[in-house]
């Protein structure tokens, strides 16, 4: 880390400094391997991985199938000035998986996809405004600063873009009363992560409502569904909930922690698709479209979506046990694939930042603000031992305990 | 293609459907393998590459050097939540060879990058303008729709983008008069290549009055060596044309295909870099990040700079001297290494057009309208038998002789 610091601002670059830099010197900082739901610091340590790359890694790390797949591509080419013919094969399984999907569009991250989605939106519409959920992430780029601002993107970057409440089916109305005529798109995750905070589900209310209020304005429904995808339903996250965007954004899970992601749309918004200007050196690379194909292949046959659903479930429900019996107001929230832990009363995350800390040094890794995921590759005796470590981990943050487990 | 329009738009996404949509059936759409210089399409058919996957290639395609480096890191691990300590290798290695970089900031892609520099101006200055020069490209994202609009791009994203004309010192002055008090950055390229059109080397005045100008207004200057990077300079394109900027972007060539970007900094700009908040799941990827070091050994290590040289000298030479030959007033401008070929009077690029398909036919990729690519891959051999190919397509454009060669 001091070598790192001296040539990388923070060390480490980008939101993947948290949690370490939280919790300096008590946190991994760098990663040496991998291997199913495990990986191994730089110092030698195992751990239980719930971060799971940030939601890329759904079928464990250095998957034989899914790497060998990637392999054999890239020794006969990978990127090239014209595309490979696998991303024909992707989009082909893409179109026949995806709930709605009639087309695809491939590009390299889950910021790449949702700005593209915007961009056709607003083709489709000839309308510049955007919508989406208070809190709500959509990537790096300068039109999120709407929901989600930072330091550095200017404040007019944002000047088409207006938040509403999640859930809040009024708060969506008004805003089209407002200026409907203006509006090209309503952006939405399918059920609501903050950072932090706790995730919140969809009503069947807003699920109406936003399919209802875009059709009678004419306005375009984008679901980003880059963290959640394939961890709720192989047809998408819009199909567990039963959204029914125009437009559909995925990336992460999608090739198993290979770099890809990709729009799908209807063919309503086809030729507006066909008519924008976007461009990426990488998009056409062909090594993670052969990744993606084995990875969303591999999920079913494993029964995958399954065993994250049971594990996800064992974890979610030992975790509350546990808070109850340490009197620890602990609340899991958002779907078992992905929880959410928070504590009530934790303003600042001190609490959870103390909580993670404690399970890294036994051997869990979870994130102190972030949702969690569950992957296909963890294992019952993984969700038992990180079970362990939380009430090791629960009895330090109970009343007194600290006391107790921090001399 | 018939399969592919069925599941993607235009069958090929992204500015690479250029140029096989600009002479449909006339130009390879798919690529099976590369391999040195050379790649193969779908159909069988070789060609000799001068697009080099849009500058991504520079050590060759298959390189078994880099290649080997990405596979080595991956069967380790590629992508977690934190990064791999291979980037402190590549960031230590960066701020060792190129000129005045003193940390180093990674992520996926030149568009990625260049906003990254954005940002990291806006914070360093507290203002929220960005100059650049008209008809340059800096990437997809919203923000340089103020230099190269496009669909979807709603007008207001770049309201506080300003072009101002290559190489006019006066033009600088004059914005700077206009607004200075809120120019966070002029952003350049270290040589103009705009597409369609001539490039243009920087003159001496402009590259002072950059410097200058920015410095008495407090603001940063940042040049995207995104297309240009290690094709001019090993130190960057900046040291090749004596800029001095805060700021520099690379992507393309870093890591020879593997898809990686970064942007390097001086001390200056460190804290600025660090307020930011920024992120992306895939920047962390170790794979790359492996395959760059590789690449940027490789190159001085085999006199990569010096083929390239050497080798586009011959081919610029070639070309012109055909031109006389055959009465067609073609011009070659920019750098030799990365050559961009007009031809007078060719309003609409339909001559280049017939160029490019009558060069593919006989085997080598060349593109109508936007700059070429020379390699460290390529053989003096490839150079004459591409000059074979440019003497038999010169001859169909020059007067009356399309009737002849396209009877």
């Amino acid at each position: 880390m001091e070598r790192a610091r001296a040539v990388i601002p923070h060390g480490i670059w980008g939101h993947n400094r948290f949690p370490a830099s939280y919790t300096p010197g008590e946190y991994p900082y760098f990663t040496e391997r991998g291997e199913g739901a495990h990986v191994w610091d730089v110092d030698g340590n195992r751990y239980i991985d719930y971060l799971c790359a940030f939601g890329a890694m759904i079928n464990g790390y250095a998957n034989p199938v899914v790497d060998e797949a990637a392999r054999a591509q890239a020794a006969r080419g990978d990127c090239f000035a014209q595309p490979a013919a696998v991303g024909v094969e992707l989009a082909e399984y893409l179109c026949s998986k995806i709930l709605g999907a009639e087309w695809c569009a491939f590009s390299k991250s889950g910021s790449d996809a949702t700005w593209t989605a915007v961009m056709i939106a607003r083709a489709f519409t000839r309308r510049s405004d955007v919508v989406c959920v208070r809190g709500a992430f959509h990537g790096s780029h300068g039109w999120c600063n709407g929901c989600n601002p930072g330091e550095g993107r200017a404040r007019e970057d944002a000047h088409a873009v207006h938040a509403v409440e999640w859930n809040d089916a009024n708060d969506l109305e008004r805003i089209f009363q407002e200026r409907g005529d203006r509006i090209a798109c309503v952006v939405t995750t399918p059920f609501h992560h903050p950072i932090p905070g706790r995730a919140a589900l969809p009503s069947a209310d807003f699920v109406r409502a936003i399919r209802e209020v875009t059709d009678r304005h004419g306005a375009i429904h984008v679901v980003d569904d880059v963290r959640a995808g394939f961890r709720l339903d192989l047809r998408g996250s819009h199909a567990y909930f039963g959204l029914e965007p125009d437009l559909i954004c995925f990336s992460k899970a999608l090739a198993n922690t290979h770099p890809l992601a990709c729009v799908v749309g209807t063919d309503k918004v086809r030729r507006a698709a066909e008519s924008i200007f976007t461009s990426g050196t990488f998009w056409k690379s062909a090594a993670p479209m052969a990744a993606a194909l084995a990875n969303l292949e591999f999920l079913p046959e494993n029964d995958g979506l399954r065993t994250m659903m049971s594990l996800g479930q064992r974890l979610v429900d030992g975790l509350v046990r546990l808070g109850q019996r340490h009197s620890v107001p602990l609340e899991m929230t958002g779907p078992v694939t992905m929880p959410t832990m928070t504590i009530a009363g934790d303003v600042d995350q001190a609490q959870m930042r103390r909580f993670a800390v404690a399970m890294a040094e036994q051997g869990s890794l979870v994130h102190p603000s972030h949702n969690w995921f569950v992957s296909a590759a963890h294992r019952p005796a993984d969700i038992e031992q990180t079970l362990g470590h939380a009430d090791v981990a629960l009895a330090s943050l109970a009343p007194g305990g600290a006391a107790r487990a921090r001399p």
